[in-house]
């Protein structure tokens, strides 16, 4: 006889998932009891918004992400972190503990609510693709499958509520239920749609001269890297990203350029991209920072926009037609470009071939990340925090097997460290390296311990410029100091850590050397910078947003 | 000429606020440029969740509060606290930021949102008692002041939604319109209503031979002290307060008997009220913790129960009747019992009139919350966080002129250390001291840097008894524990303070003597407790929870 609380984990843990991230509550004890007993990882963090941030970064390794709260308090803290994966299509699967069913008939006040039972399912099914309250056991096991559908076929978050006195109910499970309910999770193609719409863009590609492919998120969402890889194998043609969609193919690819982020990119990038007579712009959520705030030039009468569901040219839309099934058209009928007309610099070509350390020198952002280049090593997962971190971090060249992650678009400060606790949980063999600026740190400072007692070994550069810099960049005031901490003395706080403070090359030098080989903790470095010295992009993007108001 | 932003930080600055919290953010960036222009503060916070919590604080010593956060990060991050206030009547006033209202109109997706521009205002609209987002500039003063006549009439809190190109729009400033909504902030009685309800308690309350009043936070939020005051004058009743109301009248008061949380409850309060052949109920939220979760027994036949808009006696409605003019009622029409008849022990006489310290001993909860009933001044605010912090703190005696602030119904974990910071802006001349656990405080424990940041000089007493107590009790498993922190050390990584660690009640005394003539900054003191060493309150609250699921 299988319960409702064990057939939600057992589904969780054959779709993948191993951890689930969480905060401890009375309405939600009896749930994790029985989480315990699973094969399935009980991960507790310090508050609930730093639980949501780690699920979504798992969701982003691993492909499905889950995170057990309690009642009221419990996901009512998580809802940014919420908002943030339903925005960057994460699939995250929130699940809360709830009071006995027999209360919401009554009018009990119950502790961390508002006496209004039904308040936490109605803020979350504005936030989530499906959200569901169990209500009747023999309904539950459906109940629960459908909502894992939803998460899977949206990439969205989804919410399941599960009161208390439903945890040990004897749950119906069904035969294959979850795999008929799977078959949902692709999402749907009109063939004729899908005819035309190949049709169309074949032949706007095939006549241009200089086409050009900008790759978004769902590459990685939907796990179409293979696809991509056949259809630049297939084409010819060079490849840009997103800033979302960064490291949705390998950065040492020679097809690929850089990232495309309107004015914030590299000039080569931002030209090749804006002057190309075809952009076949795949997968990519159109935001306005993934685009670099207002700055990008894309010519519509010159783009082919495919995303998950439908596929736009010039102003008519093709729907319901699957991104995947659109590649794979393109891959079938596109012709090989002569390389010598596509004219392109692979970015491996663009960066420096060495580094060389002035050990007196006082460090500056470009110069530390260009080091960074000469420092990331094949098969780790980079995590850059809001701010100029994630801005800097775009001319970084992404080694192979090397993941990105980052709130590219909704942008959430603070959400690098408890995603790198995430990412770390979800991928034992690639270390993260983490770039986060002091502002950010201090929202979310205390899952460094998290990170700390699991033995992780993450390398976080926090890059102390005394405030919010990209705020100052827009509008300076007051407002955009912070307290300055001693930062490299935290871990020492939380436990078994290393780290140290940099302000010269040869400091670095001396810092990078240590933190490879202490492979068996965190190990942090906090980077001195002056308040104003920021990425070239950052420059050119307050530029922007100061203009536009 | 007055514009939009200036108009709402002049209204808030007639109603008492002098400081405003928040987080910058760039959809709030020219919003916060003109408050900083105002003579109110703007106290910038590590996040927005303890902005909200500490403007939360702050309301509740001042009569109102405000929280000022940028646009979809910062609104989403703030949910909680914006929970929490609703549901322990709280009038607290959100006011964020929002992309320009041209934004709406289009299919553009900005940073910080999903694209949805409506959603953050329609989740605000669930949660606050007025919700409202600016859209026509010669109406905007209007709905400013419509949004706070709601909040300083219903104690609850309310949203303002202010988008960029709305802020420094022209205002039509209303003559005295703000005035005449104010009208509306005494909630309505009907006056046949009142009388017969006055009627039909004097008559049962002058038959009872041993009455007895029961105290709620109500009268803290409503001004009504001094009608409390008077009504025990008249009646010479004995009177306890609810876990939320604690402190709305002065605990050194002779008919004041302590603190009624049912079984939590010391057994002498619990038995007088029990027993009583009348209780009259004022201003209290009936909700379980507040009434001691389930373990609460008021015979309804013997109960008259008013808050702020209505009476209720045994199982019918007075309404609209007003709390404020239904206790007049009462003071106009009820007798004087004779003394001897009400048979009830001041709490003042229950606690031991001197403490010696066993300097070797190891420091036990209990002996370390006598001790501190003899450390407690005149003209404190006491702050208990969610756990045995708030439950221990029932059985503190509050001396004269001294306020209580707990989460004593929502329960909020984390909640305290955000809420001594605004606590300690909101009245300069008492001395916050802090009561708050481990767990607690790793949720929160970075907004300690932002009251190092304005020196502000609270006494905090952090409980370190190594994980969730309170849950432990409930039911303990591997998820009650926590990472164990060098919290003594913690304040010197923020900034200039001072704390310590101690174990003995020997160590404890010479801590006491150095955080007592330490004014000018914080004095942090870290209480090693065993991990099972808790109140006898938390004992009995653990029995009736783990009996109930």
């Amino acid at each position: 006889m299988t319960t409702i609380s064990e057939y939600l984990f057992h589904r969780l843990h054959s779709l993948g998932v191993q951890h689930i991230f969480g905060v401890p509550g009375d309405y939600v004890l009896d749930l994790m009891d029985v989480l315990t007993q699973t094969p399935i990882n009980l991960i507790c963090n310090c508050n609930e918004l730093n639980a949501g941030y780690a699920a979504d970064a798992y969701a982003r390794v691993k492909g499905l992400g889950a995170v057990c709260i309690t009642y009221g308090v419990g996901g009512f803290s998580l809802v940014n972190a919420v908002v943030g994966a339903y925005a960057e299509r994460v699939p995250l699967v929130v699940i809360s503990g709830a009071p006995n069913s027999s209360v919401k008939k009554t009018n009990l006040l119950l502790h961390h609510t508002t006496g209004d039972y039904n308040l936490q399912l109605a803020i979350m099914e504005k936030i989530t693709v499906a959200a569901v309250s169990l209500t009747i056991a023999s309904q539950a096991a459906n109940q629960i499958d459908q909502a894992l559908a939803a998460c899977l076929h949206y990439k969205r978050p989804v919410y399941i509520e599960i009161p208390q006195d439903l945890v040990h109910q004897p749950c119906n499970v069904p035969k294959n239920q979850l795999c008929s309910s799977l078959k949902l999770t692709t999402p749907e193609t009109l063939p004729e749609a899908l005819e035309e719409a190949v049709e169309e863009a074949v032949e706007l590609l095939n006549k241009a001269q200089q086409p050009i492919i900008l790759a978004g998120v769902e590459f990685h969402r939907f796990n179409l890297e293979k696809q991509l890889l056949q259809l630049l194998a297939t084409t010819g043609y060079p490849v840009a990203t997103t800033m979302l969609g960064k490291s949705c193919i390998s950065e040492m690819h020679p097809q690929f350029i850089g990232n495309y982020v309107g004015a914030l990119s590299r000039e080569n990038v931002r030209q090749r991209i804006e002057t190309a007579d075809c952009v076949l712009c795949l997968g990519a959520i159109m935001s306005d920072m993934n685009l670099g705030i207002y700055t990008a030039h894309l010519n519509e009468y010159k783009l082919i926009n495919a995303n998950s569901e439908k596929v736009k040219i010039k102003h008519h839309f093709y729907q319901p037609v699957y991104l995947g099934d659109f590649i794979d058209g393109l891959i079938n009928k596109l012709q090989k470009k002569d390389p010598q007309t596509l004219e392109f610099t692979p970015a491996a070509d663009v960066i420096a071939t060495s580094f060389t350390p002035q050990p007196e020198n006082k460090l500056t952002n470009g110069r530390f990340y260009e080091r960074m280049n000469h420092f990331l090593e094949d098969g780790c997962i980079v995590i850059s925090d809001t701010g100029d971190a994630i801005i800097s971090t775009m001319d970084l060249l992404m080694p192979e097997e090397t993941d990105f992650i980052g709130q590219a678009f909704y942008l959430s400060i603070g959400y690098s460290i408890p995603a790198c606790l995430g990412a770390a949980m979800a991928d034992g063999d690639r270390r993260p390296i983490v770039f986060v600026g002091d502002g950010a740190f201090q929202m979310t400072a205390q899952e460094l311990s998290t990170i700390i007692r699991h033995q992780l070994n993450p390398i976080i550069f926090l890059i102390n410029n005394d405030g919010y810099t990209i705020e100052r960049v827009i509008k300076d005031g007051p407002y955009n100091d912070i307290q300055p901490w001693k930062y490299h003395e935290i871990p020492q706080i939380f436990g078994e850590s290393w780290s140290c403070e940099v302000s010269t090359e040869g400091e670095l030098e001396t810092a990078l050397a240590q933190a490879k080989v202490n492979t068996e903790c965190v190990s942090l470095i906090e980077i001195h910078l002056d308040r104003f010295d920021c990425s070239d992009g950052l420059m050119r993007l307050g530029e922007a947003m100061s203009n536009k108001g």
